[in-house]
């Protein structure tokens, strides 16, 4: 198994465990818990592969990762009494998880030929998706949008510095790996300080009516 | 009309109806019910063969399904007077939809390659996700994720009991006759009797604080 | 830059702007901002590209669009300052840009073969579901579907008369003015005089158990 076998493999079972602790806090079944896993999991790169046409969807050429994933949704019962002692071990590889699926999302849309702004973007949405559409199936409102330790951010700066190595003519394993570094770097810092944006506010009072047009 | 092309109309038009259900709850006008009704009819068929990059797109592909749902929608104002008659009515043609839906995504992933557990969940999301949708665009925690009389599981039993029999070489049509029985057998059997999974619960106080990171 | 590029551009602004609107209610940062603006201004022509099979995504096939709209979002804090004196010009402009969407989606849907039924659906996909998308990233229940001006009846009727007019052998440059005018006058009228669709309602108290499905 390669390094980024081994990153990859990490990232989708880590993925499935974040997936399963917001499940949990819902109170779903077990049929819940393995949608709601897989959707963490397997969502920001669904999304890159029918964004580029990109054939079969990952998931589906690696069937083995919806297995992996069944399998933890059905230890969930078990998983979620031992929360207290797996939580801190999460944030590392959570950030490599993330760290991996935005740079491999902006190498395969960068190859599909695509600018970079759009490989970049594409990038952050195979990295970050999957938590959005985890906390749209819970009915959250997506805590990637409100400010919180920086997320997008990281994966962003990541994937320009990728591109920007790539277009120096470094190679693509160094590339790649200073990637990583950057985004791991920059995810455990801003967790660890606390780093955030700051919100966007309507200066309006919260209860001011809608515009004239029904709309906003 | 075949039989199998009987029970996918009747399917249609049975999803349309809890569409209808679902929406008329939330004070929908028309085009609301109707999106609702299109969502919860179509929704798992469409992301089945975005998975699977099928084209047409069943609806495209069969494009009287759509004008049947317009219809059902424009007579949803009538429709909802007469709940209390229609209501009692719709389990066995949903569970029979269901079972249509699910063995029939099964049966296009399996063609498509897939292995058996991809094809399985395939036909899962086929019967079950426009339900889910429906809940969605209605705002709601989707019904389909918390313990309720069983839906996703019986789907998931008929479809391996469907392919387990083609596998052992018997014909498709008994193979397909027998998924349907079961699954059809199993709902109706769980609302009968309510039967659920149990929920998976984080054990923390619900007022806890996020985790470190931000996310979970 | 003829004038239905520069009509496009308008929209994509506008349908920006419309999302950071959505957005700033909610105190998201500049991210978030960032990807409801995205999903406002992309979101009916992307469900539109996959439904239709269609590569490149029209965003990633003009990727100075998301550029655009990354830099709209960049400016966000500055533009929601300015909100009172921008948002009394935001109708014409969007009642513009949902025209064309709407009729760029069914002239796209009637090239690739569907039936007339099916591409007005597509055309109204395209004009009104990045609204319902927006809506749903931030957690609101669509207003779309509720009883408001009406919207999706506008894009409807544009889209029928555009198709109509084509059929009598009408130049498509004509009937696409056409179109573009007929829903442009019904909207403004619509927010005007506040015109829309009666709610449809169940009649049962807002209490009422649920079905004995458990579904509905």
């Amino acid at each position: 198994m390669t390094p980024l076998l081994f990153i990859e493999m990490t990232a989708v079972v880590v993925s499935a465990l974040y997936g399963i602790l917001l499940a949990a806090r819902k109170g779903m079944d077990v049929m819940g818990v393995f949608t709601v896993a897989f959707a963490v999991a397997f969502g920001g790169g669904t999304l890159r592969d029918l964004f580029l046409d990109r054939n079969p969807l990952f998931w589906i050429g690696n069937p083995h990762y919806p297995v992996i994933v069944f399998a933890i949704a059905l230890l969930s019962g078990l998983i979620v009494r031992h929360l207290g002692r797996i939580r801190p071990l999460l944030p590392l590889p959570d950030a490599l998880g993330m760290a991996l699926f935005t740079l491999t999302g902006t190498a395969y849309a960068a190859d599909a030929g695509t600018t970079a702004f759009v490989a970049v973007m594409l990038g952050v949405i195979t990295g970050t998706f999957g938590g959005v559409l985890g906390d749209l199936l819970c009915n959250e409102l997506p805590s990637l949008f409100v400010p919180s330790p920086l997320n997008a951010t990281c994966a962003f700066t990541g994937a320009w510095a990728y591109l920007g190595l790539l277009h120096l003519g470094v190679a693509e394993r160094y590339s790649l790996a200073a990637g990583i570094v950057i985004i791991v770097a920059f995810r455990l810092a801003a967790i660890r300080w606390n780093w955030s944006l700051p919100a966007v506010r309507d200066p309006r009072p919260p209860g001011a009516s809608p515009g004239p047009d029904g709309k906003s």
